[in-house]
Formats: structure tokens, sequence, C-alpha cells
């Protein structure tokens, strides 16, 4: 029988994926305790040998590591054709790798979308507000001193700049509508879903797109030409006062451009649920007032990973019985050999 | 000349108050150090004889005391005939004895209710989310442990029971739309401004109302009916896991009630941006885990401030040009005398 491999967490749909595969593949678990024993059980006799498929989510790191060149090598030479990703970013894996081997990856964008654009309008409203540092003050016990409603604005009115509308990006729009807030937008192309109130911005008018800004949504996944593309210049073009939020990906802003425009005021906020070194946490982001800081909590809601578990495991099932699943990542989706 | 007080903050809107009433009135400002000098000061000869409206704001409170009955009978006796109060919630006035002395009182209600709908929205991401414990446990280097998905939910698709549907609590409703979140609100009447997709539960289905709310939103004034109306019975009447927020007035809710509750774990979390005796916070309230809790932030924005003082301040002048201002409370609405 097809053989398909379970590598990582499966909280919530696991009654389901019994049901989903009934008859059609079995399912085997990753158990290894690191990458050594899962590589030597991927060879021929080994526990794994022969399938065909990969669920993956990043939990699984915690004990083989990401799927480097080497893990996808592994895969290929078993007979893997699929990975299906659960997950919005897919940086954990080696594409270029897949894309060699013939390894085709989706991941579940939507399913992630209304969680992640949910904490990032909560981290607008914790900077513009500054409640988590009137938290905070008050915890301490100092109730509201120190904290001055000069230095805190409405959502209502105020200038959203959302850099990257994919999913994500088009779901923070429609949530800081109801205030509303103005939300102008930058992408390399106008986006297909983007809202007909948005205002796009192309390259050629990104400086005007940073000096519009009251708030700037990061929301651009994670890759080469996108890592520290939040630097000093961008930063700089930001007037004084403004705030960022990033729920993407650390590396996409330039951690030390941050900071310094924490420390000299250019930046009047900041909120993330994402960090470079993940789960390390800069401490000097921790001395700065008015910074919200999660543990990249973006897509931590029961409802939301069951809708991520059941996405990535129906791209799985359909790579199966369709030859092909939905969700091909956008790198695969532009090549003609996939 | 006639004579108008400014008894507390005017922070944002100075400019225009001297516009304002430029031929109009002589602004006096309230600059006494205690009740006793301010009584004084009342009576003939003294710098306040004579005014005959009084632009008020809560923080005036801290140096001569609330409007007490023994300050509304001065500020009667001198001439005033109309207090101008800077806020939704006018608590802090002795309304009875504004109504037997003839003072007739306006309050800001809609400049302070997208502000304070923010704040409810805020709390219901952050208790839903299990945000503010999230955060919590980041900065003290834990990063997200012991933090489980399993006790997180989106937003979308929960339903979001207000109790009192003001102005405040029909923002709220709109603002939450945007995921959607099912709104149901229980009221004495249909309230006017209820949006069509909200849902009404009179009196005689309140146990209803209660049992189907994901989160209870606390919305209805501080008045000697609503002192602990949310109490051990309507706590109760929760089911197991839901989620209460307060952005009313503290004494709205019983206090013991939802402390009990929490600590049996009836309650899965609340946020409250208000106490019962402000600014103490009950230390025990520090002591849960999804618990956010903001000291009185709920209208606190530059945007706000400004716009409740420039309608304080509207409300005087209209008394003083049409000889009556908009926002009278509802208690001198409902009396012919008025």
């Amino acid at each position: 029988m097809t053989k398909v491999m379970i590598c990582g967490d499966l909280a919530w749909a696991g009654v389901e994926a019994k049901e989903m595969f009934a008859g059609l593949a079995e399912i085997i678990p990753m158990d290894s305790p690191d990458k050594a024993d899962f590589l030597k059980n991927l060879e021929p006799g080994g526990k794994y040998a022969g399938i065909v498929g990969v669920y993956r989510h990043n939990i699984s790191s915690k004990k083989i590591g990401v799927f480097d060149s080497e893990i996808v090598s592994s895969l290929a030479e078993t007979g893997v054709k699929w990975i299906a990703h659960n997950g919005a970013g897919y940086d954990q894996i080696d594409i270029s790798a897949c894309i060699s081997k013939g390894i085709r990856v989706s991941n579940t964008p939507g399913a992630v979308d209304d969680a992640t654009a949910t904490t990032a309008l909560y981290l607008i409203i914790s900077t513009l507000r500054q409640f988590s540092k009137a938290e905070r003050h008050l915890r301490k016990g100092a109730w509201n001193s120190g904290l001055r409603s000069g230095q805190a604005f409405d959502l209502t009115g105020k200038t959203l700049a959302i850099l990257g509308m994919g999913g994500i990006g088009t779901r923070i729009a429609e949530l800081v509508h109801a205030f509303p807030m103005r939300v102008i937008y930058h992408n390399r192309r106008p986006a297909e879903g983007a809202p007909a109130w948005t205002e796009y911005y192309p390259k050629e008018r990104l400086a005007e797109f940073l000096r519009e800004a009251d708030v700037l949504a990061v929301s651009v996944p994670l890759r080469q030409e996108t890592e520290g593309l939040v630097g000093e210049a961008m930063i700089r073009g930001l007037r004084k006062g403004a705030i960022i939020v990033n729920t993407a990906r650390g590396k996409v802003i330039d951690e030390n451009a941050l900071i310094r425009a924490l420390e000299d005021g250019h930046l009047g906020g900041v909120g993330l649920d994402v960090y470079p070194n993940e789960p390390e946490v800069n401490p000097r982001l921790l001395g700065f007032d008015n910074v919200t800081l999660l543990p990249h909590m973006g897509t931590e809601t029961r409802d939301s990973q069951k809708k991520m578990e059941l996405r990535a495991l129906g791209n799985l099932k359909d790579f199966l019985v369709e030859g092909s699943g939905k969700d091909l990542i956008a790198e695969m989706r532009l090549r003609s050999r996939f």
C-alpha cells in the first residue's frame, strides 16, 4: 500500500486524518529522535522507506532539523514526490533542493490569514494605544503613571501601510477597514485580491508610501530577496514617530537598524511576533518602552491549527488521488516543469 | 461679562476654547488646591463667584473631589445652570443633587465610543488569543513555554454578547463584525442604533443570552441599578471557559464573584480596563494567568481627548448661546422639567 509520512504535530485533526487516508495510504508517523536516525530509516529496509508524500510541521525541526538539501535528497531517493507543509511560511524547507529533485511543496496560505492578521491588528492597537506598556505599568503597581494620552492614538483615520499584500496582508486590510484606517500597500505588482478601497504604491512611489505611513505592517514572506528588506533606508523613510509591526518573519527586518531607530526615537513604537533567531529574543528589545513582543503566536489558535492541519492533509490527499495538490508554493507555480 | 469655569484638564483644545468663547464669556480656570478653597471661592466675592456654566474633567477630583451634593449646592448658589462634563461616564457628579438644584448636565457620549470600543476589541483579542500572558512569558525569558494553542481561539465565528448596547456597545459590534463575530446583545429595550445583523435578547431570554456567549463585553453605565449587575448569577450563567471584558465601570461587576470564577476555572479569561476602586487594583487579579489588565486607558488617546474636549466645550457654548446644549444626560432627557 502507498505510504505517507506525518512529520510533526497533528494535534487537532488526528481523527480526520485516519478517515481521509483510509484505504488510500498507510500513515507512517515520524518518530525519530534525531536527524541521523531519520536519514537511516529513509534508506531501503528502514521504517520510512518507500514513502511518496510527507505532511510536515515546523515542530519536527526540534528533532531532525529543517528540511535541508541532505534531507530533501534522501526523501527524493526513497520516492517522495510531495511535501505538504503545514504553515504559510516554508523557509524551513530547501526549495531549490526540492526543485532540483523534483519534489513539489505545498503550504497552507489561506488557513493562517485570519489568525495572523488578528495578531497584526493586536500589535497595531497595542502600539498605537500604548497598551502593552500600560499593562506593564499597572502590573508593577504604578497604575497609569508615566502614560500620557498625547502619545496614544486612535486607529481610525490613520494610515496603515502594508508591505506585502498577500492573503495575510489582505486580511489585515479587511480588519482595519472596520475603523476605518486608510490602507496603502506596496507589492511588486498590484495584488489581485486587494480590496478596491486600498491604494497601490509601485516601486517608483516607495518613498511616498513610507512617508505616508502611520503604521508599517510587514507581511512579506522570507526569501533571499526579502531578507533585511526593512533596513536602515526603509526605516528612515518613515516619518518620525511611525510604528512598525511584523507578523511575517524576523529576518525580513534588519534588527540592528530597528533597534537604532528605537534608541534615537525615530520610531514611535514597534510590535513584533517574529524574530531573526527564534526562540531567542534580542534582550535590547526588552528595554524599550513602547514595544509589544509576542512569542510567535501568529497562528497559535486551536481553530487555525486545525484548519491548517486539514488543509495540509487535503493537499497531500489530492496529490495521491489527483496527482497534484492545491497550494503549490509560488516558486513552483511559476515553473513550467511543475 | 458672563463667566464660565474650566474645571480640570483642557490639554488639547486650549486654543480652540479661547476662540469659541471670545466675546461670549470670560473663562475662569479652576486652580484651587483643595475642596475648601474651591468652595470658599464660589462664595460672593470669590474668584469663581457668578459663573453660570462649568466645563468639568474627572481629573479635577484629584484636587477638589467629586461633584458631591455640597459642591453642587455651592455651584447652584452662585448661578451655575450647566455642567458640561468631559467624559461618557458621569458617576463623579451627584445627578440627584443637580436635578433638585436645577443644574443640567451634559456628557460627551459619541466622542469616546471609538477609543473605548477599540480598547474592548483589544481585550477580546488579548484574552481569546492569550496574548497578554504570552508577552509576560516572553519577557521573563520563557518564550512560548506553557502556552498551548488549544487554549487560544480565533475571534472569527465566536459569539460576542454585549451587555449594554449604547454608543460604545454599538461601536464594539461594528469592529468585531469585520471578522465576523456573531453579535448578540441585551438591553432593557432593543437599541435604536443597533446594526441589523445583531440579535436582541430581552430580559426573558437573559439565561440563553449568557449561555451562548463566548465573550461577554460589559458596556453599561454605572448607575444604582447596574452596580454589581454582573454578579454570581450572571457569571455562572456563562458557559465554562467563557471570557468577560469590561470597559465600562469596575463596580458594574461584583469583583469577588469574578475572582471566584477565575479561581475555580469557570471563566477562561478576563480583560479589564476598569476597577471598583481606581487607581487601586485588587492584587489577587495579578495572580491569574489569562487576565489582561489595563489602567483605565479606554479613552486615553490624543484624538479622542481632543474630540471630548471640543464636544464638552461645544455643549457649554450651545448652552450660553441657545440656552441648551446637546448631550443632555439620559436622566435629564426623560424629565419634563428639563
